[in-house]
């Protein structure tokens, strides 16, 4: 298996350009005390439809053939990669199928098609999610894009460290969530190009661990579905691709507990007038608490995302 | 009385530069939908201290003489301001004190006094504030900065605007909140010598429209303290330095009801993942509501401020 290159993330840097967000870096001296070191903060919660899925989803769907933009694509999600490949698509002019879950929340059903998907739902207690999708897929003849282990789609994700490096300079540390990693082995392959010495960790919620797991193992560890706050990052284990980038270019993983993603939720609202959703706040929690000697030096903190329900952020951090 | 202009406002940009933050400028696919015409909003919520005034206080004190700057500064105010100048005192190295009624709310004193001001309390239902703050400044030979009607403030406000248009390019139109007239004295100033053809409005609370009956009548207008949700614009009058450049520049006044600007928090809140405080709200109330034909033009937005408690913040927009 071939993996991705930094070559790859440059390219999916010039075709995401103009249709995504260069999200601003933001900087807070009251960060900077709390963590005694110089933390830039890359803001994909201002991303197109609140999270960087966006980039991984554009760039995919960019490098259709015309064949495979007439027949369309589907995915399966509940989450942001649904509202990405929606809004993508409906940008590129492609027919997209989102699969959801009969009891995703109806704000997310509403917001996948509004922005111009067919979503079709099913009964994730009776129905195998994978043979539906491959099902609908061979019917309708189009291509699946998974939300994570793709080429395409982690070399999208890793233009939001590009983006940062390129702006601010070198940076000594990288703290990303890490969910299925796509975003975390995308921005390791940005960021060993970009700033050789800088060292990457991806942080994940305690309650599963899995990547923390596989990386020390040295091989894929599927765990159940775990319980966190972090929606985003609820995978149970990560992917072929995404894993080999990993082992080979994350300086380690760490964990966050939910306490701690409440608090720098609040952080964030508080201090620095951003919504951040619970993933979101992954990477300042491990800067923060991962026990990592930052002091002193040039921090970047992946902000991933603020699709959090507003009444549910209130519950949070109000 | 000679008015600032442009060029103070260049020259407090140079003063303020590497302290002040260069603000983003965020856009929306969902409120150019709704506007029907490109906006460019500009984040001063994302300022230092989480407001505007941040950058006309340091643009002041920068300007002090070393006697002054030994001697110190005293203002009066319950927000934004009093944050404003104990933080770019304490930057500067400045003794600060700053006034503040002795029911104001707990969080603000503490920040002000965070800042390393010295804060001293009075009764406001007792004790003539302005009296009381020109026998402090008199006893301490202190330099009064006041809130906005003072030529280094309200230059020192106009750099945003000349931020963003420097950005961005030139604009159709303009539309920023309206207090005391700082920040839209300032931003007049700077658009009318960046971008000759916009058109520059004023939007203040429906229930203080004092702004918008002076602009209107030629002479400053005087009302008692109105109820509005956006505290930061219950001023009773304009300043004589702001309305001189207001009623020259500006191309009118707009006002804005308190259900219109809960309305846009929730708007920025849901859709840009983004806090700002009630009066924050009012340039794009005034951009959506205010009658104004924007259709397919380029309009810049000025977010004012970001400072709201976060309780409040909930009950308001969650």
């Amino acid at each position: 298996m071939d993996l991705p290159t930094y070559e790859d993330v440059a390219a999916a840097a010039r075709r995401i350009e103009g249709a995504a967000h260069r999200t601003p870096v933001l900087r807070s001296s009251t960060a900077d005390a709390l963590a005694g070191a110089q933390l830039y903060f890359k803001c994909e919660n201002f991303q197109r439809m609140g999270a960087f899925k966006f980039r991984g989803a554009y760039n995919a769907l960019s490098k259709f053939t015309p064949q495979q933009k007439r027949a369309g694509v589907i995915a399966f999600s509940s989450g942001n990669h649904a509202q990405a490949i929606a809004l993508a698509a409906k940008l590129l002019g492609i027919p997209a199928v989102i699969l959801m879950p009969l009891d995703a929340p109806q704000a997310k059903l509403d917001a996948t098609r509004g922005y111009g998907a067919e979503v079709i739902t099913f009964d994730r207690y009776k129905v195998d999610r994978e043979a539906l999708t491959k099902e609908v897929a061979a019917q309708r003849g189009m291509t699946l894009i998974p939300p994570y282990d793709h080429p395409d789609v982690l070399v999208g994700q890793g233009t939001a460290v590009k983006e940062l490096i390129d702006e601010v300079g070198e940076l000594d540390f990288l703290f990303t969530p890490l969910g299925g990693g796509g975003l975390l082995s995308g921005s390791a392959l940005a960021a060993r190009a970009l700033a050789p010495n800088c060292r990457i960790y991806g942080v994940e919620p305690e309650a599963g661990n899995d990547g923390q797991q596989s990386f020390r193992k040295g091989e894929i560890v599927d765990i159940p579905v775990p319980k966190t706050i972090a929606d985003g990052a609820q995978t149970q284990h990560l992917g072929q691709y995404t894993f080999g980038v990993i082992r080979r270019d994350v300086t380690d993983v760490l964990t966050a507990t939910d306490a701690q993603l409440v608090e720098c939720m609040r952080f964030f609202a508080g201090r620095m007038k951003m919504i951040v959703e619970p993933t979101g706040c992954l990477g300042l929690a491990g800067a923060l608490h991962g026990g990592v000697a930052i002091a002193g030096k040039r921090v970047g903190i992946l902000v991933s995302g603020g699709n959090v329900d507003l009444a549910r952020f209130a519950q949070l951090a109000a």
